[in-house]
């Protein structure tokens, strides 16, 4: 069993005509310089890659037609980028590549209010779509730790805090335009809400980590923002505790907006980096959306059950300005554990398991984590089930990752045989190619397989990726 | 444009060998009786096909794969039968084929109540399901009209009254057990709720019409039953403010969990069947889910915006008896239509617009089906966005059935050009692949039509379905 401590890596130099070619067609938008390619040679993974052959700066779906067409030419690979935010070794040139960098295409290219969705070309960011929005009476629910671009998000199956309400990609993608490995421009759903014509092509490119085809633009559903909203937080003795609260509150019906869990060191962490003064205890925070009575009536459902759970310190941000500390505070618990342990990279995990086994799935993890002595964190979209352990380690100390890898292994195998997966929302990678084959089986690779072959016969997506 | 109103059939008569090796290892469980034959070579579609060659009741996946096995070793096609309720023609043995009658699989396997989840075998109906969910204080939401089997509409993508608040077979699916083309055992998905974890499989069968591999195992999401219900109606002058006013109550955020309109027509047929006395006029029959005060609240709301539109006779069906009997004379729209004509068929549309485009979807509609004369009905669930008008035709007048697909065809290219899908929730089948191929153009078609080479190279599930 390879668990991906450390990637395969075959490089392959580009031939000279491509990058001749790339550089005419576009000129200043591409670049081989060595501080660009090494910018787009890394991503948030502790995975490291040789950097791209060039970067090319696509404005439109056309520009990424014609990448997309010169790299078939010289039969070369092709990678998508985003915001770089990817946890899994997504974006890594393992076997070489020219990256095609998307944050120019940063367009909403249309927001239909009455039909309750909107088109953005791929580069757009979930903050920007939503600073856009915010003079409309909508919003868009998905929210991974990172200011991702959609592009992205869509490509991973990517969720976050709000999926326990609102759904994750998966859910809230209607329609995309992609461009396909010959370079042809395919669009895929329609503006309806549902619809049953057809192979689900939309949900096939959702979650296929760039391998099937180029995302240049996707129809996403919005949502009214909520007349009333309260978050709020509830300290915990112990995680369990807060975990089988949460349990008790899913299966109660409330049909509660967020739900996430915070573990003392991740509370530590983000108290020193945002500059907080949570309680350092095991956390739950929530939010409540809808009207004014229906939030007070779930709120107080909820206060009970915390109680029953031995929660206190049952605590609400009242003003929006509250609100956006705290949820900033729990976005930035990545990056604030990072800064406890200067110099460190981060093994993140990332099962999600039936919400009914969360309780034994983590404290079995803590316990293991505690035993194994490296210093870790825990948040957690515990409503649905899925949490992120992340193991602080020495890059210098291979000891170290090797440990993490360890661990890793031990709490997806523990997840597989609840009946969970390896991935809620981070998608494989390079890092859990193993844990997939464990999970879906190989039938079931073949088939995976089978469809890239005749969507991408050459192999040029993202070359490496999911599955070898 | 062939519009299907008589579908390309090729007469392919089973070899005998095969006969004999369904007969010697499923014995009493296949039968090749004339009677039985023509049972399973006809649904609810109004075309007419010859009926397949054999019918095997199968009784467990195991049945399923040796079937598929046997049917690919002498290359002759496999359609599996669930209620036989499909209207686009997804049935008909158009190229010749042995059907496996899945009804005797319906098994509920497993109800998780703590994790909201059942795993059911393909043979369940929706009733079946929800009868043995009563004493959880669960239910399954999906609805269509008919009492389909979870693995029909799993395989069509079906959705129904409750599509609204609760989403479609598409969000409701979480993992299957498929047979391929081969006869191995696929299990695609986990029991968590979310998951990125690889090429979304689960999606690509949800939707496939029986043409990627046979259904045989569906675990779904449950939903607590809500604690207050309230049902109501309303009436209103003309179709349009009907569809005004749902227009406004999709835009207004309220979390309505069934918005239905019956025209006047429809009205009449199901007082006449189920001995209602509906106002026959234009109604919107709507349902809340929620807390007490919750569901209050929005039918406040709601009655408020009805007003704004002309709304009158707002009336409540307060006890759950009263509640049953106006859903079910919602679900029996169709057949107490059929019943106005005698001896007449129904040619089903089934498009879904954006809500913004629902008025002008539908008053054209109607202005064409009155300008024509043709007798129709009009159910919709507009929540969604999604209307059918059904049009009754004598199947021994050919000008009537060319009428209504002359119609069928134009409101068709009205809902693709204002953004929306030929088909909402009834598939594709024989009946639409023409518009399909309107709706996402030949390299979507191609792209499909790779899809299914990959899966099943040989062309034996259910040929001649959703493209050819």
């Amino acid at each position: 069993m390879n668990t991906a401590a450390t990637p395969s890596i075959v490089p392959r130099p580009a031939p000279q005509p491509l990058l001749d070619a790339l550089a005419a067609r576009f000129g200043a938008q591409c670049s081989t310089a060595l501080a660009v390619r090494e910018q787009h040679g890394r991503d948030e993974s502790p995975f490291d890659a040789p950097p791209p052959a060039a970067v090319v700066f696509c404005e439109s779906t056309q520009d990424v037609a014609d990448a997309v067409k010169l790299c078939a030419a010289h039969d070369y690979p092709v990678i998508a980028w985003g915001a770089g935010s990817s946890l899994e070794g997504q974006l890594l040139a393992v076997r070489g590549g020219v990256v095609l960098d998307l944050t120019r295409m940063n367009r909403v290219l249309d927001i239909a209010t009455g039909d309750l969705l909107a088109t953005v070309q791929a580069g757009v960011t979930r903050k920007q779509l939503n600073d856009e929005l915010r003079h409309t009476g909508l919003f868009f629910p998905i929210d991974p730790g990172a200011d991702a671009t959609l592009g992205g998000m869509t490509a991973t199956r990517a969720s976050g805090t709000n999926a326990v309400r609102y759904g994750t990609m998966r859910e809230n993608v209607l329609a995309l335009t992609v461009v396909l490995a010959d370079g042809r421009v395919l669009r895929t759903g329609t503006r309806a809400r549902k619809s049953s014509a057809g192979y689900d092509l939309t949900r096939l490119f959702v979650g296929s980590e760039g391998t099937l085809g180029i995302i240049t633009e996707i129809t996403l559903r919005l949502y009214p923002q909520p007349e009333a909203v309260a978050a709020a937080i509830c300290s915990f003795p112990d995680v369990a505790s807060a975990v089988d609260c949460t349990i008790a509150i899913m299966q109660s019906g409330v049909p509660i907006a967020r739900c996430e869990l915070m573990d003392a060191n991740a509370v530590r962490a983000v108290n020193a980096h945002d500059h907080l003064g949570l309680p350092e205890s095991p956390l739950l925070l929530m939010e409540f959306h809808g009207s004014p009575s229906g939030v007070r009536e779930q709120a107080q459902t909820v206060q009970a059950l915390a109680q029953d759970f031995r929660g206190s310190d049952f605590a609400w941000a009242d003003t929006p300005e509250e609100r956006s500390r705290l949820w900033a505070a729990r976005h930035h618990a990545y990056l604030s554990a990072l800064q406890t342990k200067p110099g460190c990279r981060c093994v993140t995990t990332d099962t999600c398991v039936p919400i009914s086994k969360l309780a034994q799935s983590i404290n079995a993890t803590v316990d293991e984590a505690q035993a194994a002595g490296l210093p870790y964190f825990i948040v957690g979209h515990v409503g649905d089930g899925n949490y992120h352990i992340g193991y602080l380690i020495d890059p210098a100390k291979p000891e170290e990752r090797e440990l993490a890898e360890r661990l890793n292994a031990q709490l997806v195998r523990r997840a597989l045989a609840l009946g969970g997966t390896c991935s809620g929302e981070h998608g494989i990678g390079l890092h859990k190619q193993d844990f997939l084959r464990e999970e879906v089986g190989d039938d079931a690779i073949d088939l995976m397989r089978a469809i890239k072959h005749a969507l991408d016969p050459r192999g040029l997506f993202n070359p490496g990726k999911i599955f070898v």
